[in-house]
């Protein structure tokens, strides 16, 4: 199986889904490989099957410990379409109305939420209040408040609360990391983080307030905020942001199209940071400390990372992130693994708390100091 | 002489200095070149004998369009080895007393001051009365209050007034400038500028507030300032900024170690930009347009510039910076040449009101508004 598993890897999304890999190949695949393995598997059901649901669950047939066992979704074509390509039995099939009775289903685990942002918290609540883990995608909710009843609810059930950030798991990512603790690039000076893309259909949930709970920023910009704090290894004391909109018709009230963000960490590293949804292909970290520096670009694409650091190239290798953020899920919920990077609602809370300080402080054009 | 020159070229400044290039040899060079043009040769006065002024003077061996002809200096043993390294007469050797008697001296068209910043005005204005021409070093002074009073003196002595903008000569610079101008980049989106290295020797006077005008940003943050501007080719509109110390012994009140700022230009444009005392090699420009963009490392230094755009590598042949600056400036002077980039008074104090307002955004933590 190897072979045709690296085959599969190789592979970008778009082609995944060329008819030759006839339904009942891939889902012979995907048994095999759990019948491979001994250990727990933790059976997830997916909510919203949008693009970044599908491209999850293509991922997830070459996860060894993690195996999509249920959805939920308020289009019923959808289900048809997943049940056929994922084999997932009529009972596990749920939508919005009835996802509550998941709670009586003993082949789901946990529920990964890819909902619009703005439905996170409910969804949240529900799949926690049903005693199912939560794994839900970034940004955990519209705004720190949200996210506290959000890990409040999952502690109240006795459900684990998991947040989306596949970066913590990639392995390029982890071996910048590993040199920052480990010493070897020396006190951090400087983080920057540019994160942006031009964003395409005006009518999509991203662009309206009420389902993104804002624009770049909520979407592509907590790339930048997570990553700084990653990079950097501390939690920022203050922030201070700026806000620039090119096009109001596109970018309606409430909506960012770019915002310029930056960022003092406690030990005296500065970050300097881009969000936008006006630019095309901006994916950049840059690390910079007083024995070396990392360098990575694309930095959080979906692909393959690159990156160099004064060491040299980056060479770790590189397999799709939503496998092994799922793989890692499972060990986390499952056998209680701590990551190195947590990836736990407290985690997802404070990007949140970042997030809303950088809009009060481009709405009151003020530096807004921050306790994480 | 051509295989000479290109030797010599090739050469890096410390080894400029070495006993084999005899100084007869260095003279006889440099005579040749400007008897082999037969156009009028700027005549140039270098006032401050520092390592900068002697870089200048390396560089103008290879003009033949300007020549070192004067030297003006408070220490006698420095004009003694200026006076038989370049041959220059004892009548056209100055102190910081009596130079103002250089009005009198037909040897001299040009005052290249090379001092520190605070001392920058009084001398641009003694030497306008001399009636000589203004070469001042960047920044062209502490603060736009007193880039004004230079402007306002070269004005009324008839004489013109440049300011050392290196990079706005350089070749690729100028080649993005191009693609940008000829609208092959698209609109420009985003600039972002790193400007940096750690200062050394603490006592120096670019860590004196009296003598530098504040720390890094007066030295090296400008070249992020001056080029957000040229390379987006627009006038600010506004500016904010934060500052960060993480040494406050060796950076004292009102020594600057590392600022960060953020531009933003009329037609949409956001710079994003690092100024610091504290940090090794940084030296990257980026500009982000619509339809391509460009990146520069080294974007500024002494070295060859390198860099590439959407459309490929950079390859525009490397010459000195100085020696291509002090062959344009003498174009300009002489010949009344107008620079793609401007480098006269005005440009000058474009950059000193936007350091102005970053240090008073500093100050109050509130953005302000530029009109330049």
């Amino acid at each position: 199986m190897n072979s045709r598993r690296d085959f599969i890897e190789k592979l970008t999304a778009p082609f995944l889904a060329i008819p030759f890999l006839r339904n009942d190949e891939q889902n012979d695949n995907s048994e095999i490989k759990h019948q491979n393995f001994e250990g727990p598997i933790l059976r997830v059901a997916i909510m919203g099957l949008g693009s970044y649901g599908s491209r999850v669950a293509e991922a997830m047939k070459d996860c060894t410990k993690a195996k999509l066992t249920g959805v939920i979704s308020g289009t019923p074509s959808k289900i048809q379409t997943w049940q056929s390509k994922y084999n997932i039995p009529e009972k596990n099939c749920y939508n919005y109305e009835n996802f509550d009775a998941i709670k009586d289903n003993p082949d789901i685990d946990a529920v990964y939420i890819i909902t619009p942002n703005a439905l996170h918290k409910d969804h949240a609540i529900r799949v926690a209040k049903a005693g199912k883990h939560v794994i839900c995608e970034k940004p955990m909710a519209l705004n720190a408040k949200e996210g506290e009843q959000m890990i409040a609810a999952c502690k109240k059930a006795g459900v684990k609360l998991l947040v989306g950030y596949r970066m913590h798991f990639e392995p390029k990512t982890l071996e910048v990391i590993r040199m920052r603790k480990d010493g070897e690039l020396g006190k951090v000076m400087f983080f920057q983080g540019l994160a942006g893309f031009r964003i395409g259909d005006p009518t999509q949930w991203r662009l309206n307030k009420q389902l993104a709970g804002g624009g770049s920023m909520m979407d592509i910009g907590i790339y930048a905020v997570n990553g700084a704090r990653y990079m950097v290894g501390e939690e920022p004391a203050w922030v201070t942001a700026q806000e620039t909109k090119t096009d109001k018709i596109k970018f309606k009230e409430g909506v960012d199209e770019t915002i310029t963000f930056q960022l003092g960490f406690p030990g005296g590293a500065t970050a300097s940071c881009l969000s936008t949804y006006a630019m095309n292909g901006l994916d950049k970290f840059y690390l910079n400390c007083e024995k070396g520096f990392a360098e990575m670009q694309p930095s959080t694409g979906y692909g393959p990372i690159k990156g160099r650091t004064n060491k040299g190239e980056l060479t770790q290798e590189h397999r799709t992130h939503q496998t092994v953020q799922m793989e890692e899920m499972a060990d986390i919920i499952l056998n209680n693994k701590q990551p190195v990077v947590p990836v736990n609602g407290e985690e997802g809370l404070k990007d949140l708390k970042i997030i809303d300080a950088i809009y009060t402080a481009i709405k009151t054009g003020k530096k807004q100091s921050l306790s994480l």
